[in-house]
């Protein structure tokens, strides 16, 4: 039934449906009044949503726009950039700022895995000259579902003063994330994450310091110029013509976010996740992240059991169920599979999905004591 | 009634409801198998409609992104640039070559004129040393409402080597434009225009030739490396999380253009800017593009009447009649108004147009012979 079908791979996620009604509507003229007066509500909502005092920017384009937009306004040719990398999107951040002429170094973990801040704290203090200009790093790993601990990566980073440049595409929303109060020099996110509109807008936050940074950029990228998007934010505008309707349906996702408050949407995510972690133990499947505390509140990677196999998972949650979960990425492709608690998700949603998914294991085969994973989720939910 | 609003701007244009409908269904994965044939039509459509054998990339972005994709896959520092600018948009282009470190000349003419051939033979033809490496161009200057003669123009540039890179954003699908009969390097467009769906997607089309120089440009943009987009493409495939919602609703705008046929959809274009052309004279105005065959298909700048002001104008045809009209841009503001007959126009929405336009003159105290642009308008379409 196609439109049963519910996403709960890591984007796009569910959409509510008023504001899916919302993006229906005509477009309206970006020039019009109408329009600024929702850009200035966008605007107010987003500076709540991100906690931060900052202006941020609305990119019409994918996430990996806002992540081109953070580092193609700092990175002059032959900068040094760190990249701690924890998986396909850590590894973007380096090879965007490859792209941009700057020598890029990595440090990597094993797939589950997070950046250990004295390994951190080492290598900076290693760098006695203060080569390395800036740190990119990501705060939930959408290919694995690990989370760094941004708050204590980042002040180790503003120690020894380089910029911190974060991704927070799946973070945002679903996770406690304080650019002001814990030193992010720049936090990028993109919109059908945690913020329950399809995908077509990104955002971006900046620090002073980043600010400082940009001044210095030879040649700051003409689409994503942030003096251009400061301007603009500021006359409640955009510099180009952006994508009308889903800013509409942006506006009507804020005010729910709002509604439901930024802390109480943190901790909703989180208990869903460790709801979904546990159910899966339970099960006896095997986590990608093994310790909670390094777990993405966003997506969950997990193992097949011995025999059955990723895509034969897939198929039938979709064919059977028409729940969409995610493959793992790249060299995880048939090894993982993924399932995202991003968005427009309820706790009902979570009972479904872990029984569609013991439903699915038990048609496939796999010998567990069936609905000990809901049981789970039931007991897990019930802890509010 | 806010949901009369029409919008006769250049863009967002209006929507087809068929097209409104389909974005407004709930976002699918973007690695499905569904999305995956939505984007084979996509791609084959768009080689229609760009009347091209080169693949057609979507970037999710605005149309300004497109251009940004074309110079930041070309340019390299200190590169040689001239640009041929008739207003706003052709400045833009100038804009964007300057912001990659580019030597940036321009041949530059009085609003509502467009450049003279030999103009650009001539200035060619002294470059001997074949420094240009790129001439930006613009068919239909949205801010004036000129258009350029494209096919001459290109064909001076192909003579003298350098790299056409054109604007088509208000010409594909309102005027004939055809990239490879007319050795156009690199044409971009948007979808907010003739194609009749909301902003958020733009689209791009290189030459052979523009990829030699693509193979030289050092560092090609990250988000709008063509290479990924050609991959891409030929995988049915986007580089990054497109804007799925816009693609959905595009396959249908596709799909009517196809139905309609692009010369008819051409020929439609020219129609309506004719037939209200002739209108506006008729009331007594005056055009700001003076000669019928330097005009747009797409956009009609025109002047007010004496002792009458744009603001109250688009005031009035707004309030009394639902009718959004575009003001002047920049120097242009309050100077000149802008009435977009682009994308889903019918006979009907002419005559109402006009016959709006002169019930708002009317009501403003314009004394000229009521009836007289809506006779006109009848008359000019009756000739199909």
């Amino acid at each position: 039934m196609r439109d049963k079908t519910f996403l709960m791979i890591p984007g796009p996620t569910p959409v509510p449906e008023s504001v899916m009604l919302d993006i229906a509507r005509h477009p309206i003229g970006h020039r019009s009044s109408e329009f600024s007066k929702i850009l200035e509500n966008v605007y107010a909502n987003l500076k709540y949503v991100f906690r931060t005092k900052n202006d941020v920017f609305v990119y019409t384009s994918s996430g990996t726009g806002a992540m081109c937009a953070a580092l193609e306004n700092l990175i002059n040719e032959g900068d040094s950039v760190l990249s701690l990398v924890l998986g396909n999107f850590g590894n973007r951040w380096a090879k965007i700022a490859a792209s941009r002429g700057a020598v890029v170094e990595k440090i990597e973990v094993p797939t589950g895995e997070v950046i250990d801040p004295e390994v951190l704290r080492t290598r900076l203090a290693q760098d006695t000259e203060k080569k390395i200009k800036i740190v990119t790093l990501t705060h939930s790993e959408t290919s694995t579902g690990a989370a760094n601990d941004i708050k204590t990566l980042c002040s180790i980073i503003r120690e020894h003063g380089a910029l911190s440049v974060v991704d927070g595409v799946t973070s945002v929303c679903a996770m406690e994330c304080n650019p002001d109060e814990w030193g992010i020099d720049v936090l990028v996110s993109g919109s059908q994450k945690g913020f329950m509109i399809p995908p077509g807008l990104a955002f971006l936050v900046a620090s002073e310091r980043a600010w400082k940074v940009y001044e210095e950029c030879k040649h700051p990228s003409f689409y994503w110029d942030w003096a251009a998007y400061r301007k603009s934010v500021q006359a409640n505008s955009t510099p180009f013509t952006p994508a009308v309707n889903l800013f509409v349906g942006l506006n009507t996702a804020l005010e729910m976010i709002k509604k439901e408050g930024i802390e109480n949407m943190n901790a909703r995510h989180k208990r869903h996740s460790l709801a979904l972690r546990n159910a899966i133990k339970a099960i006896g499947l095997e986590l990608v992240v093994k310790d909670d505390k390094n777990a993405s509140n966003s997506i969950t990677s997990i193992l097949p059991p011995d025999g059955i196999t990723v895509p034969d998972i897939r198929k039938v949650i979709k064919e059977d169920f028409d729940i969409v979960v995610a493959n793992g990425q790249n060299e995880l492709k048939d090894k993982i599979f993924r399932m995202g608690t991003l968005g427009f998700v309820c706790d009902r949603d979570l009972i479904s999905a872990v029984g569609a998914l013991e439903a699915t294991l038990y048609k496939l085969g796999y010998k567990f004591d069936l609905g000990k994973g809901v049981a789970t989720v039931i007991k897990e939910l019930a802890n509010k």
